[in-house]
């Protein structure tokens, strides 16, 4: 079995979570590639170093550029602010590596564009690039489409699509770089409106064609963290000092899929109560389908065609060894966590460059929603229906 | 106590519902007032002689001007379909009689407007108008709207309404009146889509000020339906015979409100597997209520000012005595059906009447109601954002 | 179609519930027998003077044995504290009249005896006797039974059913006559613990054969009520004058059913935040059903014949027009409240009066509940497993 | 800081279990001592040779004397059938070794005992020992105890405890070692009511004093399963051959608690539809709290000192930093899995050895689960009510 030497950029919370699935990916799925942690990358001397120890990577340096012009790796894997992402992006698969890019895929339709342009022409080398959706890997939203592709739901007609969080409630909040426009692209629409905007494509099988939402920045000024403002719950530097918030709290928006079926959408980090609730609800002619990722290993299924009395919505444990991804965890009715999303990620795609096939979400799957994204923007500033 | 003579016009689903109302109301509750099951109309005459026996009607005509002109009734209750509305309201207000009326008010802005002229001449008359947005009167409801009155909520940010039902999901359903537009007015949007709005105004206090939307029919030809098809579940004439839906399945918007949150809504008759599943969140500063028709004896609070640790979403069982109309029913913990939110519409009615006093929601009230209608069917027309 | 003209002792709680019961029961449904609500006993004449006209009673009495001597009362209800049941079932039915007795049928197995063959003796005459465990007749309950006769869970192996309130968990709360044993017979055993007993050997067709269990009093003494005591929310008369306890406040035991399913069983009225929470489930070998009162339109099952990736327990919403009970109330997904267990009660009553065939539950089943209670009492007071 | 090198006897289930424990806990938690996989032992040289590449282990052997006899290794981590765990623990903690022993202790009191004495013996040359209890791990568990020790509920009144599984209903499910007496010393008893047993004391801080219960096998004959049969799912060697099933499938029983509550339990593996249902109730005087580990990161707590009309169940979402061993993990709203457990366990373990103190649960802990589950087994023989 031949090695896949990993560099990675970022140590945050998706550095973790990546590095989490390095560790683990080969020690439950049989794959033809092991993934080697090598170089770790951060622009702190002092924590890229203890981030190195922690999390199991052989090596570490300040400078994202050694990723690329190192010989000794073969997948770099970005885990950085949007702002960044292209450059990287573009710089390594210039160099013949892998990608793996943390979603959203940019800041930018046009970076988007130049990522998908660049993806394009190293993959006739061989090269594979791929977004980092990492939620279409929760085996019940892989079971989901699994269910719809087979036609078990008939034609779609609604898909209703939230993503509430509530971490900003609270206008003390510190103004982290989510929570600025030249570093995060956008607000909740980049950073969880993205997730439902991907995952409803995915699981329908359909495009968003057309749009009509707004957008809202409730906290329109918030302290000025102190230190790196890098963490989701960074610390502020006092009252005294105040910084404009450049992004949307919320984006709300009503669509048209390409297949038919209409939609609502709404992300928000200000949803009081809602520590992570993404949910999702696909109803076909034939029946329909619930999600909720803080019941992540649950899934609802309405089943139109059996009889009238004994119609309902059942919730499936999706912990079986013949449910996605399940084959590698633990006994039916053991829960997995929120990890596995990345775990199962890791396996894709080493399966993908051991298999020489392409990986999905692809980085033009990650411009259609970049695309959806710009069109919600664009709807919010004209007031106008805007098709994508 | 003085009696209070009914005259109803209308015996299908909401003529059965109110005569439940009527029946139960002063056994229950102590009131000024004792509602008299004087006479009901309706045009059939057999039908509608059945129905009186039944429903516990003293007499019964096939002409609902009588309710009109005869001296010894009092108020006039109006459950027809829509189209009817305002010419028998405006009547029977002309002639002294207290009105309730079904919602929606009208089938047009223009003929709300002449019910609100006629409500407000008849006023100063001492004659009472009001229109029946019972789910108001759901114990959960009310609860909702007083806990956010008194400011538990704070500073509120999102509404997400849903109205969600799925008795024309198959085709071969036939067309019956509510699926017509000369009598129903809309579809979805009317039907329950005007529940949801009225729920939203009520709770929150505050008026939907704009909007942009979509309005979609799936099924755009459906049987006739045999006999006079005014009933739910009408049965076909036969496969030969069909006839073009004119009216919505579906009604979706987003919106913003007048006090600054943020709101989507969605009424849809194609949900597959929601039979009843009217829905409602509000997230303020401080915390969030959640209200689902599905089980209406529940409320959901989150109450953000309790300790980190301990916060979550809990489910109150509505059904303490100092709940909102509880006082009349079971023991805690003893559930109370659809049916009693008529029962509690009947109570402020007549207390309403025998106090001198305005029952809400007025005709003023049901007409911002329409007024939203309308707006959305406007967005659904332009695909623009329009102001209420 | 014929009149019943109904007597009936008691207008507290079960008096309340009855009355409605009574009240509605033709309106919604067609049955052979129309009820008349003829008179009304009860010991103090000026509440039993307001509850006839409140609750909409012909004639009220202070002497239940008038409704035993009048020759135009028909049936006779008894809605009384157990102590009194025997006395004046034995009485009406010894005159002639049929008879609805709420549960528990008796207070000892020898009274319960007394009234079987009271019962019988009548029953060579045409008539009937029933015993008024109504959540047989929650539709979800009555569905839960015929989904079990059908065999759709095959063999039966496990119950676990609870009835969980609590109301009395404040020490202060007073000594109503629910908690003394001449009134009350038992305390949470045979007040709620009856209906699990009843419900489990209903919905299973199978017998408590043994069992072993425990009783506890928590609270060994509390404040005197002041007044008559009646209510289940009384005051009290100060805490100066307190009295023994002198039923259990919990009772706990294990069991065998005749077709050779286990079972646990739970009745408390200290369950802390559990207002109504009857809650039963049956697992067999191809499937399970569990249902809780706190929602009682609702139904979870699990169909083990599905395909295993699909497996799940399913919530059916019990509104079917096809689900029991249910074509007489409203369109699908609305939902009915406690007080219809009644309403279907009196019309399996009228039923089967007007066509001369015997009422589901028998005296001699509410006898098959009151074997068990004793059992649980003899196993509490010896350690030892009791044969029923 | 220092290296605790492991080694581990096993490597099925638990032994993956344990394996992703040891290679997790340090890179999420801070700790005086690094857990290093040093040795593995199984009997099969194949299969143990296979684990140790997967899993990580630096070596294996098909002899687990040599985890006893090697001067390099520190603590003997045991995941065999309880048929084995005496014999290892004794001379694991004789030659010196920390012992992890997973659940329960032992197969009889009469080894229970042994391995106490064994473990005493060592703890005064400061070497430590644990069981197995990793569901006192799951952060909502932890988080419970703390609840009640905090006195937040009260006196305690009531616990109702289930585990629920459903993996051998189908009686052609083969005869692995599970089902047979000398290997697993009981059935659903000690694999799993052995957990309810313990969480019941863990959170209570009370212990089972007495009970009476049942035990029940609805399959008394399985076919004999083909290989070693160790697996959860192992394959059948064809229906020709066939063994008795030698324990018990399903234990129920009532229980007295020290401090004076009330107590339900039942473990079976036969409630079909129910994957993995441990479910624990806890009612006190002030309040309740509820858990079901197929929502592990969710509590129920009902805070019974909240105003009247807001009292509820709330869905505590277990995933903040300041809950139990949450500050390891992934932002609020984000799941942990049911590895964790056996993470926190490491993590407790490694504290307790790195700072010189005694883990919990002690084998003294163990006993006393051994204790009442020996009870359960003499009070279902007798029929009596037995003391522990």
């Amino acid at each position: 079995m031949g090695e896949l030497r990993i560099g990675m950029v970022g140590y945050a919370f998706m550095g973790e979570a990546h590095s989490q699935a390095w560790r683990t990916v080969n020690r439950v799925y049989d794959l033809p590639v092991r993934a080697r942690m090598s170089l770790i990358a951060g622009r702190d001397k002092a924590n890229v170093a203890a981030a190195a120890d922690r999390l199991g990577w052989d090596e570490h340096t300040t400078d994202w550029r050694d990723l690329i012009n190192r010989d000794d790796i073969d997948l770099v894997d970005i885990c950085t602010p949007g702002d960044s992402h292209a450059e990287i992006a573009c710089a390594a698969l210039a160099a013949g590596k892998h990608v793996l890019c943390e979603k959203p895929l940019a800041n930018t339709v046009e970076e988007a564009r130049a990522m998908v342009a660049a993806a394009d022409a190293a993959r006739a080398q061989g090269v594979r690039a791929m977004c980092g959706f990492t939620y279409r890997r929760v085996p019940a939203v892989t079971f989901m489409r699994r269910l719809i592709a087979e036609g078990r739901l008939g034609e779609l007609r609604h898909v209703r699509a939230v993503y509430l969080q509530d971490w900003i409630t609270d206008p003390e909040f510190p103004l982290v770089w989510r929570l600025q426009k030249d570093k995060a692209g956008s607000g909740a629409l980049g950073d969880i409106g993205a997730h439902i905007i991907d995952m409803t494509q995915f699981v329908t099988g359909q495009a968003i064609t057309g749009l009509s939402g707004l957008t809202e920045t409730f906290v329109t000024e918030r302290p000025l963290p102190s230190g790196d403002g890098a963490a989701l719950g960074a610390a502020t530097a006092g009252a005294s000092s105040k910084g404009p918030v450049t992004v949307d709290d919320a984006a709300l928006f009503v669509a048209r899929l390409s297949g038919g079926a209409v939609a609502t959408f709404e992300a928000t980090r200000m949803a009081t109560g809602r520590k992570n609730g993404l949910r999702i609800e696909v109803n076909g002619a034939k029946g329909s389908l619930a999600f909720d990722l803080e019941r992540l290993n649950e899934l609802e299924y309405y089943d139109g065609t059996l009889p009238g009395t004994e119609l309902g919505f059942r919730r499936i444990l999706v912990t079986e060894p013949d449910h996605p991804y399940l084959s590698a965890w633990w006994p039916t009715g053991h829960l997995i966590g929120y990890e596995h999303g990345f775990t199962h990620q890791a396996r894709d795609l080493l399966e993908a460059i051991g298999t020489g096939t392409d990986p999905e979400p692809s980085f033009a799957d990650a411009l259609g929603v970049q695309l959806v994204l710009d069109a919600v923007e664009r709807s919010a500033g004209s007031g106008a229906w805007v098709q994508v």
